[in-house]
């Protein structure tokens, strides 16, 4: 998968969003990008936003017509960021990603330019429009932003990382050692008059609760209980 | 929960990386920003790449400390681009907005410097860390990248009016309580000369952690250090 896709961004105006376009590329583990006449390249800005992407940038395939760029792909997706009126499918990115995983195939993404996006001449040569959600008040997404997240969408799947519940806290304390923590704690509460003997019950319930609840680490309740010891050696 | 959310930079070291995050900012629909010791800000390229989002700078707030921006938070994520050897849970970004948003409270997601991410010191302050997948031979995403697809996530939950589930822990308790109780548990430890000074950075950071992961409860803490209190009046 990630050698069939290949990033196209159609008349970029801002060498930096080359940069920091190519930069998401190789951080998403991907490596193929193709501009349409870009405003300025190649430009030192692009090779600053770029950072350890260079290579990217070196290796881009420029072209005169997104015709050219896409000529060769079997499935062509348009980023926009309204709805249109055109009969295409509008998917999310994570669809998309879905899509293009599940049936690997020569896939162009195809990002229009920062000022106003995809022509309409050029959306003709998408198979399917992708929309990412904003909030409602502005939607003016960055032309990088917009490559990050569509190919963070597609890092997630081919990771096959993504698991819904991994995460079970575990503990090697036995409930003993809570319950002598907890005596101690009581101990030294009574030393210091904290506690009124009517409400003993009461507070030795909610240390325990306290403790069996939160303490994963046997050095946790060494530490309290040597400080618990400190002081009763000091004073009393 | 769009305005329970604060996203913090700490010690961001370009302007136009936070002019890009207050764009993303505006876009994923949220507003707060919140700048830990920004090199260079405001700052002319901040305002060009924060586009049409100049609103979320002019009311960012800034600060000289990590610990100041995160005080009221009762939920505190830090981003890191590896694991680390830290006793807190790690996430991915789909894992952590779908916290958020089964339970809405003050939340803070933290973002370290373009320049090696989060300080250990700065881990220290958060609950939770959360970590962006990556391709496997370049990590070094984009600090304003992180930002969007962080962002992005959460809009995608908020957008599709995520059931609210029952079980998950919460937590009412703003960051600074834990802060001060460590510092009363430390206090107290000296003068009963349970730590030695040498130490005294290792002991707080234990003690710190083992709070934050574990008290829920605002009458936890005063129980706590009304005990402290009361040790420190019968004999100091």
């Amino acid at each position: 998968m990630e050698d069939l896709l290949k990033i196209v961004l159609s008349r970029p105006s801002h060498p930096g969003n080359i940069g920091s376009s190519a930069r998401a590329i190789k951080v998403m583990g991907f490596s193929n990008l193709a501009l349409v006449k870009p405003k300025l390249f190649p430009h030192s800005e692009a090779e600053a936003l770029a950072s350890g992407a260079t290579d990217i940038l070196e290796s881009a395939s420029v072209f005169l017509e997104l015709s050219d760029a896409v000529r060769g792909e079997t499935m062509v997706y348009g980023l926009t960021a309204r709805p249109r009126h055109f009969a295409l499918p509008v998917l999310t990115p994570r669809q998309a990603a879905e899509e293009m995983v599940k049936n690997p195939q020569k896939t162009a993404l195809v990002f229009g330019s920062e000022n106003g996006g995809l022509l309409n001449e050029e959306i003709n040569f998408c198979h399917k429009l992708i929309t990412i959600g904003t909030g409602e008040n502005y939607s003016s997404l960055n032309l990088a932003h917009a490559v990050t997240i569509c190919l963070y969408e597609l890092r997630i799947i081919l990771s096959g990382k993504y698991k819904k519940d991994k995460h079970v806290e575990t503990t090697n304390i036995p409930i003993g050692e809570i319950i002598n923590l907890t005596s101690h704690f009581l101990d030294v509460m009574e030393q210091v008059d904290f506690v009124d003997k009517n409400k003993i019950k009461y507070t030795k319930l909610r240390l325990f609760n306290l403790f069996k609840r939160n303490i994963k680490d046997l050095s946790e309740v060494k530490m309290l209980r040597g400080f618990l010891s400190a002081i009763q050696k000091k004073n009393l």
